[in-house]
């Protein structure tokens, strides 16, 4: 298991040559920078904005198309009524202190745990020890606070570290009390800053000329789906187990946006609702399929005892052992991990971490995140709950619309019970006022009650019944208001409120992961030196751009052959661009390596000759040379993913390059 | 061209058939409608979702690739500062009128209109004429004000016909002027509406934790793009000229949406930005491909003489005419005719209308737009504005970013001039507050002064100007602080602020208005009846779902062959659903016209004997049998556009069916 960020080839990660290159490519830039740019708000451009859709769309295919779920769209936009039941307006909140002197606001989690990295760094230097910044598997941001040569006591050490590892767990009290206790203090002024108090994370605004409905921008695109449930049960054939799908832009007004794609106020999610009925162990029909998979475990013990040890284990052996919570949970991790794996993830920095008790919803019945390691620590790119029946009750409970299955059962359930009828016409003008009440009353006796109330009717012509508030405290009901009797009561129908599970994709923190995953230098890997020359080595099924198209020159011979091979790629819907630029072949290929660009084509003097091109691997710089149908359908099965390129390499003629001059820029 | 909303088969729209179908089949449905839905706001079901995918899909297809555009995807939430500049926090907005009485808040063209409508009808009524709901093609929405028979005076009924036909072009005084000339009144109260006022139609939020930085969710994705200019223009090399591309959301806080997905709050647009060099005639060097395309033309003048007759003409025509401003933008008119048609818009319905002055932002160069013809009348789907270089001037100048393109010239320009050198180290000094008039009054002299100014300081030492406000008005000045010379200028590039032609697509409205399009009812076609059976005949390539899978029957036997089938369709990406409920085969193909399915695979005995299968088109309810490979194959070619049916019926045998049970529901 990798604990540090590294490059693909295990260089270690150069984030600010990454990060140089990433703008000088245009993969994504701040918002607004002509006008000074605003936190957490991020543009993609071309190759962002393209392997953003290679995701989406592969994502599509591995879920939706994979299941038959069914796919929605719904508004960003939405009432404050719906979030008020759905507990976002009163709970959506992240823990926020203010700096008494100049009103810094610090987000109170980030600053406990700054301080008392910066601490413990500090500690460390003051040992001797070697400190590394990038050796602290939870760090998930830059550090504010400088880090002093001071010495802590051993317990001391250990009580920082046992924090840190279950800073999560800690609510806005808790956090505060931290602060006092280990006396707390903003860097820029060192004055410890106010109580925490719940900063809510949705951003308003008003629907409406007259203004007057409030609504939100949604923080998830969950409710969406819960809202449609029983239309999507109706177009499902009333058929269960079913998930609907979303993707789709969300929001949340994050206190200090920092880490790039990471922390964004603006992002885009892809969320699954699998409903499911609770009863008989949320079993999956298709789990023998992902049975043993294998997964990198993180779980609640051992976070809650300060560690972060993983365990590796087949998910067909982590719900056996309850590590995991049932079977439509693991079904779900073990999926989730193979697309992780088919977008190009490195699986050697991946793990999935349960949620701790306080980091759950109280409804929760059990969650794991999908934790991708990278140079800002592991960052949580997936999220998987067991949501319960909590939404659909809420919204059922507010709107009294009936959000439950209703299923025919093969053998009707029958009860035996004593049952009581009223006769509603007498009883409303006997008791006046206190009808309902009287009413309440009776309805609510229980099966012993109601044996002795039977028994006081039939022997008495009457029954005495205790009702606070009525009278004297109790009543007194005549047979001819009320029947009490034993009868038979068949049900043939079974209604239940499904539960949900909920796999939740930030797209933009996997992307930014998946960029950092399949980075890698090619000078620093031939021993050529320092020059930058940095390569993502994308899958080509997600790369921005499946082929580069290079004339050898400006000579105008080429022309034809660019714009033929060009036809025909966009014909097979297959992204190309062409770099007829008067640099060299080995700077166009360069640039292109930069942008992850797979494949390139180069048309030559041969090409005029005999019509032939060459095909380039970006990964291995290798060639093969064929006609040009044949390189086009090497290319089909590459992007497709039905071959590597190994096999194309075996299939096809090698070229030996005449690409001598490889210096960048 | 048709003037009145048809089905694809020429029969009376029955509006509300339709609705109750595209509920039914859960195409959109109101957002919360639990909550008792919000105005406006929409959510796509499952068949809406994948053909707003579909449609989306095709359009990148058609634009994005085709041309190499660089498509980018930048946030929705823009802050203030951005839209101040634009102009939109000042003139984005609709005129508004609030009832006295009942606070009624009513968006004063359309009330305007729709009294006059109301009153027309009334006189129609008065004068014993046929009164169609559906006659006026102008109508964009419900009639609220009902009509009463009065006779009107003949100059009043071509008054008011004059008014309607340009009821875009007035401002919110003329409207006022409108309402008070002809007395118009709310119907609900009997009242005159308060004057227009405007009212600003983004949805207005703050960002961060301090509330501190206002900003829009954007009522455009082209705001973006321009911020991202420079950089764009970095990424394609400064080659011009160019195109950036952008879907997403956009937002609009309508006074009062109606008309179902035809007037939202929230909406996913493409915007497409070309960025082109002012000088030259804006030619387009693909313009000769669309030389021939034969478009329907409602030009300004014949709306603002009232009437609404359209003009057929080839876009090669129109631009030599001038009655379409440039190549670009007709290169773009003629591209969006290209792809309504291909997503299978019905071409009689379609008619490119310009915009009037009043219409049109007051930097637009021409703008037309592209309508659709529907049961609510004409629809506005897609723009297509020449917006000069207004935005990127505007932004460039309010943040100083060199939104602009330089380009090297093959021939240096060579000036000879007067040239003024002022000393500044000493010019200061000397005139103290005034150096800076006195500078700018010298810079801001012609050549002819310049010249007489020379001769004064070699003559006399000294120059004496008129600089009005500084001492007594007359300034003299040595030839210590100023040189004046006629010398030589070479200028070898040229600098320029690119105009952009904007192609701006409202993907719900076309969404909406493909589906009556293509919507026709069997039964009447049939003469079978009153019975609903509706069609959707979605061209294969924007349906839905491409294939239903229906076994003849719940045997076992044909499970294996279902499955078996689905996992190739899956495997190829090829969109299909499995229907093996109760129901006939009849039933369940009729329900799969409503989804617009446009193939069907049936599984029966003989499947199991043979492993043939049949395959049923949609719109023709003719089938063909053949093995299972040779209907996959002919699926994927009708699905990619390669085939029609007509070319699979005339390869394959036709199997006559055993569609016997056709009754619906």
């Amino acid at each position: 298991m990798t604990t540090t960020a590294t490059t693909l080839k295990g260089q270690p990660l150069d984030r600010q040559t990454l990060d140089a290159m990433l703008r000088r490519r245009l993969f994504f830039t701040p918002a607004f920078e002509i006008y000074g740019g605003v936190a957490g708000l991020f543009d993609y451009g071309p190759p962002g904005c393209a392997l953003q859709a290679n995701i989406v769309e592969t994502w599509r295919k591995h879920f939706i198309l994979e299941e038959d779920m069914l796919e929605i769209d719904t508004t960003v936009l939405t009432p404050h009524e719906v979030l008020k039941t759905s507990g976002h307006v009163d709970k959506f909140a992240d823990w926020m202190c203010k700096d008494p002197k100049n009103g810094d606001i610090l987000r109170a989690d980030h600053f406990v745990e700054d301080v008392l990295e910066a601490r413990l760094k500090g500690d460390k230097e003051a040992r001797g020890q070697k400190v590394e910044e990038e050796d602290d598997p939870k760090k998930k941001k830059k550090r504010k606070t400088k880090a002093e040569a001071v010495k802590l006591e051993d317990a001391v050490v250990q009580e920082y570290e046992e924090i840190l590892a279950k800073i999560d767990n800690y609510n806005g009290e808790e956090l505060g009390e931290l602060i006092k206790k280990y006396d707390l203090r903003n860097p820029n002024t060192g004055l410890q800053p106010s109580p925490p108090v719940a900063f809510n994370l949705m951003f308003q605004t008003a629907i409406g000329p007259s203004s007057n409905l409030p609504g939100y921008l949604r923080p998830e695109t969950a409710q969406g789906q819960f809202l449609n449930f029983a239309k999507l049960l109706d177009f499902n054939m009333q058929q269960m187990p079913f998930a609907s799908a979303s993707i789709g832009k969300s929001y949340r007004n994050e206190i200090s946006p920092r880490a790039g794609l990471l922390r964004v106020r603006e992002f885009l999610m892809a969320e699954i609702e699998h409903f499911v009925d609770p009863e008989g162990g949320k079993k999956h029909v298709r789990f023998p399929e992902v049975n043993t998979v294998e997964l990198t475990l993180l779980d609640r013990h051992t976070q809650l005892a300060g560690k972060t040890d993983v365990k590796k284990m087949t998910i067909g052996d982590a719900v056996s052992n309850k590590v995991v919570d049932n079977e439509t949970l693991g079904y779900f991790l073990a999926r989730i991990h193979l697309f992780l794996q088919k977008i190009g993830v490195d699986m050697n920095k991946v793990r999935f971490r349960q949620h701790m008790e306080n980091e759950m919803a109280h409804y929760a019945a059990d969650c794991w995140d999908a934790e991708l390691l990278t140079s800002s620590g592991w960052i949580e790119c997936v999220g998987c709950a067991d949501r319960s029946a909590y939404d659909l009750s809420v919204h059922a409970k507010k709107t009294g619309a009936p959000l439950v299955v209703r299923e025919r059962l093969d053998e009707p359930l029958i009860f035996e019970e004593w049952q009581v009828e009223i006769d509603k016409k007498k009883f409303g003008p006997q008791f006046k006022k206190d009808g309902k009440t009287v009413e309440a009353a009776l309805e609510g006796t229980t099966q012993e009650q109601r044996e002795k109330l039977a028994k006081q009717l039939t022997d008495n012509g009457e029954l005495e019944l205790e009702v606070v508030g009525v009278g004297s405290g109790t009543v007194k009901v005549s047979k001819d208001l009320v029947k009490i009797e034993f009868r038979k009561r068949v049900e043939n129908t079974r209604e239940f409120t499904p539960n949900v599970i909920e796999p939740s994709f930030g797209i933009g923190r996997i992307l930014y992961s998946l960029i950092e995953h399949v980075y890698w230098n090619r000078a620093t890997e031939d021993g050529a030196g320092d020059e930058a020359r940095g390569v993502l080595s994308f899958p080509p099924t997600v790369a921005p751009t499946k082929v580069l198209i290079v004339p050898l020159s400006a000579n105008k011979q080429f022309q034809p052959f660019v714009s033929k091979i060009s036809q025909k790629l966009r014909k097979y819907g297959i992204s190309a661009r062409v770099d007829s630029s008067s640099a060299t072949i080995g700077k166009r290929y360069s640039r292109n390596d930069e942008l992850g660009t797979p494949l390139g084509i180069t048309i030559d003097f041969q090409t005029v000759q005999d019509s032939t091109i060459t095909l380039r691997d970006r990964d291995s710089t290798k060639q093969v040379r064929a006609d040009e149908d044949t390189i086009i359908a090497a290319i089909q099965s590459l992007v497709t993913g039905a071959k590597e390129w190994k096999d194309v390499a075996a299939e096809l003629p090698t070229f030996e390059s005449q690409e001598v001059d490889v210096t960048v820029r």
